[in-house]
């Protein structure tokens, strides 16, 4: 079955245009960004989220910004954690090309994601039961996605895969995108609160875990959504495989390990809203964790699982 | 600092009052339930939840049915996983006098709480730092609660306590109750979404996880609120001790181990209400998880605090 990957992101000479996934799954609206501002706005909103994608998005918005270094600056400080977002603009910015420039580092998304989800798929042939956090699609990526592009090269061979999405609050994109997508791509899924997952590797129900990243440290250990060291520790507890899925260009060697990762904290009102609190109550919402290395089973890059020892694996794999 | 414990569960003489905690925070409104299909109602849509509530609460629906053994059996019966419930009908069914038998129940669940609460606050006097899952308080029980009845007396002596609680996906009673309770009486309290609790963990920033029960099992395995069991695990991986709190009559000596608990699986629209779900989304939504008693460090009652091995502490304290 070969996979449609409509693109989350795409450059129209002029603007950027995404799919806003503030309205998803509700509805399905493309937002076009013409100024730096507009792309500031839109990463920190979450408009457009997952560390592929706001890199791309942010490569692009470089282009928007027309050789206005403060702006290009904005964006890359837009959200702190991702490491993707001020790598991709740092390289346009370098680059005598931008818009060649920036269009390259769409293309090699698009060509990453493919290859990480081949070699997820040779990694994990046995492993048709995922559970998964977040999203970590087409609509993290401008190609099929990390994690989840394990599970559409899966699909696309015809090998037998389901996916079980931790519902990931406090924004639900586990819930809102990754079933949306899996749904619209025709891959069984099935949505949990986060606080079931481990109940589910007790069930002995789920092969493997497989994570996005938000940036891996030199020594292998990886931030990502909130919610993912809890699976990472209940995967260790029961025997079950824990995989990272990401680009070469999520590690950062310039980090040298998570405790260096800058955690954004995202306004309270995220958790206060749907029960329905008031300011008065004290809210703590870090956006993501760290993993340390010694959980994670394999990295799968677009040039390969890399595995423990991570700092000699990830150094290999950024090599020139 | 005297703690003010306004009962959520009543008798009037011809109908039992309830706090409808399906309002709140928003509402504190009274529900006065005048017969046993009201009780089945209010239990069933969780207007009053907690296994000490529930039991209490139907003890005292045996009264409303007025002698119907088929009304006293549905309210018996209107949820699966709590054994008060169930220990509580059969209770007053058995009894001469009814309406004594199940106002002894309610008053039994106060002295019950309140001996929870000292016997947890000599065992962890020097941990002032709680993290919770669910409600476990006033609003759960005819009394201060169970695990939260731990942090009332300590509230209540002077010592030093702040607590941290998992919203509790997917009806918040953390965000909802548990705040709401203990910001009306003064303690501090945190908010955060299940999938960071490991974080806080990882930061030494938590002295005891302490958690209330809907069964134990004769071997000491407990069924609680979905969420525990992850956070058992997380104690356990970071050797931050892990308690159960509750009364001896959540300790069910015909179940043998946790397998054999019914956890009661409810409508997935709890989970798909607030991500903008439609039906067409499988979800997966068990009400309660088993954590196995290897995974505790104690359980907190009103006899003592029990200890491995269970089999045997549990039947000493069971024993007539």
């Amino acid at each position: 079955m070969r996979m449609d990957v409509r693109p989350a992101v795409a450059w129209t000479g002029d603007a950027i245009e995404i799919i806003d996934q503030t309205l998803l799954p509700a509805e399905e609206r493309v937002l076009r960004l013409r100024t730096p501002d507009e792309v500031v706005d839109a990463i920190r909103r979450l408009a457009v989220r997952g560390a592929p994608a706001i890199g791309v998005t942010g490569a692009l918005g470089v282009l928007l910004a027309r050789g206005d270094r403060d702006a290009a600056e904005r964006i890359a400080s837009a959200r702190p954690t991702a490491v993707n977002l001020r790598w991709a603009v740092t390289r346009v910015l370098a680059s005598d090309d931008p818009e060649g420039e920036a269009l390259r580092i769409l293309e090699e998304d698009v060509e990453a994601c493919r290859a990480i989800g081949e070699n997820g798929r040779e990694e994990l042939a046995d492993a048709g039961r995922i559970l998964t956090v977040c999203n970590t699609g087409r609509l993290a990526a401008a190609g099929w996605g990390t994690a989840l592009g394990v599970v559409y090269a899966k699909a696309e061979a015809g090998d037998p895969v389901e996916v079980f999405a931790c519902e990931t609050r406090p924004l639900l994109q586990g819930a809102r995108l990754t079933a949306w997508e899996l749904e619209d791509a025709g891959i069984p899924v099935t949505v949990l609160t986060d606080g079931a997952a481990p109940t589910l590797l007790a069930r002995g129900d789920i092969d493997a875990v497989i994570v996005g990243c938000d940036r891996v440290a030199a020594n292998g250990d990886v931030a990502n959504k909130i919610g993912t060291y809890a699976l990472a520790i209940a995967a260790r507890h029961h025997g079950v495989p824990f995989y990272v899925a990401g680009p070469r260009s999520t590690i950062d060697p310039a980090t040298a390990a998570g405790a260096e990762i800058e955690i954004e904290e995202r306004d309270g009102d995220e958790v206060r809203l749907v029960a329905g609190l008031t300011s008065r109550t004290n809210v703590w919402n870090p956006a993501f964790d760290v993993t340390p290395a010694g959980l994670i089973t394999g990295l799968i890059t677009d040039v390969g699982v890399l595995r423990a020892p991570y700092g000699s694996s990830i150094a290999r794999a950024l090599a020139p």
